[in-house]
């Protein structure tokens, strides 16, 4: 099995109420089985989910449902979503001076209406991934994950090993992986908002199929989320 | 930029001391900038890092530093390599019956002897990734990790947003995506072990870079790992 992952560049800075479909279909051919990987900021400017930098305590604070850690001035938060990060996601890198910039309302219906979208402006059965950059407990660095999935599976159910035995606990979180795949061309200058991933044609699907917020691990089940 | 991952299939049962490179060179063709991920899991067979499964507990218990979280029979656990795993990483699938499998002793230095072995045999100067299977706290669901790392660049440090202003926390974990990358193309049943990324030669680099152990956070700088 081969799969690739190219960046598209060429789009242009996003304006609240710009028209996503037109400006992707316009910067890259799409064929059956793609998978678009999209820059959840870019999601957030044509939402126009700008505040005033000033406001940005307020922001986060509001976009938080629970403060999981704290030191010093740091705080790693489960917002709204269910995505632990820093600052709620609330960022300021790439967006115009005096300004931040908050997550999508809701990425998942952002991704399915991506999705459709795009389906059909092409014709081509594709799906999408909203990506979001994130760090991690235990490791240094960060890598993106999935935070909305519009007709790609997030999870892949693994049955059985070679031998034939169960392999119940496996279940890849493959919209997670096609988004760091997807990282690795797309600098965090901003210049490539867009990935495409061809290949992976069997993860892509009906727009019904879960969104990422079926990939955050429900409360009940977590051993590292202190309760609010 | 344009990268592609391909799944490597065809390699027999790995035992005690088979020699890897004879084996990856015989199965695909390397290039120039080439990155080889391989699953931790043959590295450790041909290290012949087995147990009797019987001995299972004290097996687990020798290979851990410190108890992250427990919960009834579930104990996550900092193993002595830094990674924080179920179990510490022994595992019984893709396994002979009646046996465990540890990870590698050293599978930076795993790595970078695979390396070293590739790029003699074919001349092309390859990067080696060794991957491993992790959970992850808040999400569902597992990724691949890079737990060694030879030739290979395993954080990329971005400086500055399309502004020129300055990202001092950004710093993409490379490894860790590249070897999510290759999970896409290795099921768990063990039939494709390896996959060659090909396109992300400017990450490849002299064989004295930095192992996969500086992805480990340290402890001082860590609000997730309890004390032990």
């Amino acid at each position: 099995m081969t799969f690739s992952v190219r960046g598209v560049a060429g789009l242009p800075e996003i304006r609240e109420g710009d028209d996503l479909v037109r400006l992707v279909v316009t910067a890259t051919p799409l064929a059956d089985g793609d998978i678009v990987v999209i820059t959840s900021k870019i999601i957030s400017k044509a939402e126009g989910r700008f505040a005033a930098a000033h406001d940005r305590r307020d922001v986060i604070e509001a976009e938080t449902v629970r403060v999981v850690a704290r030191r010093g001035d740091l705080a790693i938060v489960e917002n709204r979503l269910g995505i632990v990060a820093a600052a709620a996601g609330v960022d300021a890198s790439n967006v115009p001076e005096g300004m931040v910039l908050l997550l999508p309302i809701d990425p998942d219906a952002s991704a399915r209406d991506l999705a459709a979208g795009l389906r059909e402006a092409t014709g081509a059965r594709v799906g999408v991934l909203v990506s979001d950059t994130v760090g991690r407990p235990w490791r240094l660095g960060q890598t993106d994950i999935a935070i909305g999935a519009g007709g790609v599976k997030v999870l892949r159910q693994e049955d059985v090993d070679a031998d034939g035995r169960s392999l119940a606990v496996t279940q890849p979180c493959v919209a997670d992986e096609i988004c760091g795949a997807a990282e690795l061309v797309k600098p965090k200058s901003g210049a490539v908002p867009v990935a495409v991933v061809s290949g992976l044609g069997h993860l892509v699907g009906d727009l019904s199929l879960p969104g990422a917020r079926n990939i955050v691990r429900p409360m009940s089940d977590d051993l590292f989320r202190s309760g609010g």
